[in-house]
């Protein structure tokens, strides 16, 4: 959802015609708003950061459910700098800040692995559904970022989404373990939206895939039903992931008595304020 | 391979340019070969045939590991009279013939299906290294047939190619069990090639994909190297193989021991013969 804040518009914020695009389909691709020699920075950055988590067997490195390939690794801003001061750049926060209307903080960062001959696939899911009941977020107020660290192409599974799914709250049948997290982040199984009301929202907007060049940085609503398939070409397919959230709509109690999730995950910590950074420039 | 057979050029075989671009990329499409009228006959009888050879559980009927959907149906053209006539069609038949150079018969047939939000990728394999040592057939004088019952595109994984790694034999270490059939059908385990042969194939030839629309035909060397990813999209993809080997080509005793597979996976029939059908005019 976009909320009319009194928000000051910052340097990189989207036009009116982009923000009503976004407000609609529920995302919208900037192509190549990071140069290419960043993106090489932050790729290397990442295949660091990588090696580094899974052999210090890190809680932040989530493997695959083979346990062979590290299928994501959570919190990576507070483990390098330089995603430190890439979700603080005016780029990001300024889009992040515009379309929630408000101060943001960063609730969930994580890079996602599909290397090539081996990634997993991510069943359709809306992110809120499992932040609303396992952490507490209270409103539909939150964007995810992604950076597309590879390019995303036709045969490495980019990410699908489902234009206008985020309108709709598609409840996920069954209960919720303890700790589920543990597995779920491994492979879902439960909390998956049922075939009739993925029905329903394809029916309505069909499926777009976010292809593009490495450097391209998507913005998507955290009520957008979307999944990727999995990628057996021999194309990596990496991309960085920053979960903005209004200040306004800091994370409360979980539903139904589920313990909240680590600090990773989910983050509840006392000063989350973000400094804004301006790009390098080049 | 193609050989330069003396076999009288049937009606429907490719052009010059056509063969040629076969002889070196190891495989052709044809894009809207049959009507979509006759696309969807084929579709309906289709999913009887699956429905039905589910219900009477039929060893030709292969479920995907988690048991719960058809991966595949074996052997359709003997179960059904409309994939007879279709095998038989002079369309498939004359280009079947003309790349062999003799005639040819039926090695294997299958409808491979993968359901919308359900369908489990395909690891990267040679057809032919799996015949060659499971089955005897003693050289690449095969091609498979592929009948596009859907549009494949770019959601639903349509079978990626390697153009061509049909010129180079890709050994798979490891020793074949016996009965392995009717594990490997399900999910691959033995037999995967190994990543750097497959970087190298990948390095000279990249990777394409056979997007089209249904009632397209693939025909593609029984040496390519092939698979193709999960389908989480809503778009069934279902696709029609007839594997015809020529009859110059006929099996012999498997390699290191093993047993023959079944006749519905590998036929070694005494009467194996075809008798071309023309289209039916519309």
């Amino acid at each position: 959802m976009v909320y009319p804040g009194p928000y000051e518009q910052g340097e990189f914020a989207l036009s009116e015609h982009q923000l009503r695009s976004y407000r609609n389909k529920g995302f919208i691709q900037l192509r190549g708003l990071l140069h290419e020699t960043e993106v090489a920075d932050l790729l290397r950055e990442a295949k660091n950061l990588v090696t580094a988590s899974a052999r210090e067997r890190r809680p932040e490195a989530v493997f695959e459910s083979d346990g062979r390939e590290v299928r994501s690794v959570f919190r990576g801003h507070e483990l390098n700098s330089v995603f430190d001061r890439l979700m603080r750049d005016g780029r990001m926060l300024d889009v992040a800040r515009q379309i929630l209307g408000s101060d943001v903080y960063i609730h969930q960062s994580r890079l996602n692995l599909k290397p090539g001959y081996a990634g997993k696939e991510f069943y359709w899911h809306s992110d809120f559904e499992t932040w609303h009941v396992e952490d507490g977020m209270p409103r539909m107020r939150a964007v995810s970022c992604v950076v597309l660290l590879d390019e995303n192409n036709e045969f490495n599974a980019p990410l699908m989404l489902v234009p206008g799914s985020h309108m709709h709250y598609i409840v996920c049948i069954g209960q919720t373990p303890q700790d589920h997290y543990k597995k779920s982040l491994r492979k879902q199984e439960f909390g998956v939206p049922d075939p009739t009301s993925l029905g329903f929202l394809m029916e309505r907007g069909g499926v777009q895939s976010a292809k593009g060049p490495a450097g391209s940085v998507l913005f998507f609503d955290c009520n957008m039903m979307h999944g990727s398939n999995s990628n057996i070409s021999p194309y990596p397919r990496s991309n960085l992931f920053f979960v903005y959230n209004s200040m306004e709509n800091r994370l409360e109690s979980p539903q139904h008595g589920l313990q909240p999730r680590p600090e990773f995950i989910a983050a509840r910590g006392a000063d989350l304020s973000l400094e804004r950074v301006a790009p390098t420039p080049r």
